[in-house]
């Protein structure tokens, strides 16, 4: 078989789409988001991506029937201010490195068709404990972008960890710069410890001011009061969580 | 050397026959299902499958003889009411991800030569504990296959791991979808720290009528009592394995 | 580059040449073996083999220069009766399954150019426990073979640990027997903490009589001693080494 | 995409240029080594290589730009008495052995073209304790490279771990004699707990004996006297850092 196969149930035509990609990652941060976004401005799916470097597994939905895992591309056209928009969202990234250049790669050879010229990837940053107003922080590949997106409160400055930003998030910046695409990374700062709703409205607080979007958060806020209710609970009976990669220096795997 | 080689014994004629996978993974159940049908119907083996995917290995055989490790097709004709059937046996199954789905994808194309539109592929469901009327688990990738195994007794829900199947009881189940293949997985409960005949012997008990099949189980009752023997005398000596991966939540490698 | 490289410095002549294989295993026994031979039948260094499935690495030898990490095949002619021999021993064995596939492969395509129809691979059973004196397990491709090296004291049977004979000893068994070669490997009995010239040499005992050759062991009767005076003292300071892989059932990887 | 992609930013004429390895190992003294050089001649980049034997990653730079991560070559043209010089540093070595082999042929293969006769490497070798004046050890691929070198004080000898040199310093030195380069490794001892710009120097002291140059070292001084502060805290401390790789037998990855 092919190392990657893109099915298409539909070939939408889109006036130069921004792409927003939202895969699994720390916290979740960034698949939520994405999948957030999705479901609020009613986006449709257009096409499946199998590959041998997802994990060799079908997920088993209710009803008893399966799913092979994948990514998944959806659209929707004239949003906002009459904007297109392409979203990336999957059960898994890559499992090795190979993999993580080829499917990026490959995804920017699919996005290239569609006329894509500028990317927004979305993830969390691990920073080892319970954070009450988690800060975005930003990456790119442009000064102006830089600039445009201090307006809007991200805080970019070098990442103290030494590992930059591993996996799809950083990925599509790096290879997106050689097919000459403008490029932001949005990080919401998170544990690291739970999967994160509080981080992925920051992170969408500040995509709808990039992207002059009015959405509705009723359903992640529900879902943050859910985890805010368990980390309080945890707090209070003092129980520690493990610190998995040493407190304040976690890398961002994204 | 070609990534994986097919050696054909003999090129049986068969009419539409249905495909059973019977690999080796938790408890063995899929394994030990699926050879004590080969036995049972008398199938005859007609093709080897060696891999690179495969471990680098040869088995030693009683008399000293060695079988480099692969993976085998057996056929049976006209049993039933007049069905043709393939099995799927072997010492292993792929080493990796990309390895389960290349071998997954090659199989599914010497199915296709054959004709094969229907696939029941037969693994363990790990349940971390013992268990003493184990329980068909089942996936599928069509409603009306759902609808008519629950009639056997099979069970069809969520799988809750998050998991999913894992190996290629699942991925038969995906990549077949692929290949427009109607396909089931049974998976019967097992506690995952033995071979597990009892569970097998459930899986069977669906599979026959499914495929309307008559066979004598007084082996496979053999095997399951020596296994009672001892997990009851475990039980006596309160000699508690140590739970695997967790008690209920055991994700399932079939 | 090519994923193995072959780099010849003399193509020598030879008549259907029996094949040797000795690489680093468990005990070494196999490398200690076939080196021991090489130097008493004056064999000749004729092809250097690098691979990227080779860590990637040199050596560095008395004198500061250096030697990338290969594989070497030397040769004898008309040695004891009249036979040709090629030998196969190396820094390492392929690191990966697929290398140890691949490498494999590639020496029996270069075998079959030279004429090659038997194979003997030479390697070390881990029990466990020192042994003192160790016999010669074996396994072969053919019945006849397993009859004549029986009448050499070789003891053929089952290899009890369910693993079989993993690496090179047993893959050039098992994939040269679908190129038609008959081959036999035999296995020296060694602790696997040590190397062993002990093993090495109960091994050769074997090998000598199936190719009537008369070789001196004082060399290797000296390594011998050394290692039996520290084992000795081992023993004596009741100092018991961690057993690896749990005493009688260790796996053999050759 | 291809596995290396290489990106010229320019292509400079050169005469028969001497190259330079300095990526990441050890103390990082290759590197600290190297970019030292790079700065003090003025070294031009001309190119950028990724790969997907990288990890999938980017760094994340001041300002908040990124840079995928990458090696990058830099010359210098007419230094010292007349000579040019190519250098190789970068983010990473390849992830794994085939990566290694990988980018190590594709980087010979680029400097063939450039006309490069001689190569450099730079590296550190780790020996588990503080080291107050560091050892330069080398290995090379002639004999007359070996006398030449120890005329400047470099110590050629076996290397003792049995690992040899692991990595770009060495694999350059392996397959570049495949190539008919003229090569030798320089190691700078050096504990394997700091980065070491001590060892650094060390190796340059060396070096620029070698290709008759001259630059000053006061950056690189600057950089060892705040590690001898911080080293020579820990000794009154008597903070002993553990001993990775078990003290004077460590290997060396350069």
């Amino acid at each position: 078989m092919d190392d990657i196969v893109i099915h298409y149930l539909e070939r939408p035509k889109l006036k130069k789409p921004i792409f927003i990609e939202g895969l699994p990652g720390i916290g979740n941060v960034g698949k939520l988001a994405a999948e957030h976004l999705i479901d609020q401005l009613g986006a449709k799916k257009f096409a499946e991506i199998v590959s041998k470097y997802f994990p060799p597994q079908v997920m088993v939905l209710d009803g008893g029937l399966i799913k092979l895992v994948n990514n998944e591309l959806y659209y929707a056209k004239d949003v906002g201010k009459g904007v297109d928009i392409i979203f990336l969202v999957g059960d898994y990234q890559g499992m090795n490195p190979e993999g993580q250049y080829e499917i990026t790669d490959f995804i920017l050879r699919v996005l290239a068709e569609f006329g894509v010229e500028e990317i927004f990837t979305l993830g969390g940053y691990g920073v080892g404990k319970i954070v009450e107003k988690p800060r975005v922080l930003g990456a790119a590949t442009e000064e102006d972008l830089v600039k445009e997106m201090e307006g809007y409160g991200v805080v970019f400055s070098r990442v103290d960890s030494g590992t930059g930003i591993v996996g799809a998030s950083g990925l599509l910046l790096g290879l997106g710069a050689l097919h000459n695409m403008r490029s932001v990374c949005f990080m919401g700062e998170t544990s690291g410890y739970f999967v994160d709703p509080k981080s992925a409205r920051a992170v969408l607080d500040v995509l709808i001011q990039a992207l002059d979007l009015e959405i509705d958060f009723s359903e992640l806020e529900d879902k943050a009061k859910q985890i805010d209710v368990i980390t309080s609970r945890l707090r209070e009976a003092e129980v520690k969580p493990d610190e998995p990669t040493g407190g304040k220096d976690l890398g961002y795997i994204g």
